[in-house]
């Protein structure tokens, strides 16, 4: 029984992780097309939804190291889509604040983004959807709860 | 109707995301306390699972740069957990070979990470399980249907 447990779980995982490669693939393919790599788009996103924030916690919210986040920054700051801002509070620390030219990109490849996931999406019906909601939901808290990472962390 | 089919499936997908991030931060985590990355872990899971294959097809299989699993390869082969073999057929081809020492660690780890992901899903009874794996099923065969995405490739 334990055993049978065991092998559910990890076919779940498996299944999970799959479904993640494809998904990213299509997700980074279509953002792409819009001259964004999904890591410059989230940056967008955080910086337009959340506003202004210091570098350390963007690479914490993307998952990706302050040395590794340091060069997409440059990059991005070259094509006039964010700039580094001293903070007027702590002049010592340095704000990523995004541009009106970097807004302008945002929206559009937000709705590119929107209407890529729904069309990946389009085989399955309401139903299905809004249950699969409901499981990914209890699977993260599961996640959370038993192994004490936190969501936000 | 439609604005709101768009709603639903973008919530499905930061729903998924939020949750790839928690769960592959808690399998990072894990497999870090057996020395592997979750990288070397797929990789030493391929070779064993699959046998010996070009560097190239593995690169594809873990959806990383050719050159990006060079210096990792490097590592793992300081560390006697793979070996480079000159293929028989065709001697153009440099072959990935997992060695004893790799296997050894690779079974070990694995029974860690099963272990991992079983506890990482106690919270969910077993129908829910099911029904995710499901569900997470159709969910890729729509990705894969809709954007012409291999699952393999």
């Amino acid at each position: 029984m334990a055993e049978n447990k065991n092998t559910d779980s990890i076919e779940v995982w498996r299944t999970f992780l799959e479904t993640w490669k494809v998904w990213k693939k299509g997700v980074d393919r279509n953002l792409q097309t819009m001259g964004l790599g999904s890591t410059e788009y989230s940056i967008l996103r955080h910086l337009f939804e959340d506003g202004k924030m210091p570098m350390v916690q963007m690479a914490n919210l993307i998952m990706v190291t302050p040395g590794w986040i340091t060069g997409l920054i440059d990059t991005m700051e070259k094509n006039g889509l964010v700039k580094r801002v001293r903070n007027t509070e702590d002049r010592r620390i340095i704000d990523l604040v995004i541009t009106e030219a970097g807004i302008h990109l945002f929206k559009k490849a937000k709705s590119h983004h929107t209407e890529y996931i729904a069309m990946s999406l389009e085989k399955m019906n309401a139903e299905s959807l809004s249950r699969l909601k409901v499981l990914l939901d209890d699977l993260k808290d599961s996640i959370v709860e038993t192994c004490s990472i936190k969501a936000d962390e």
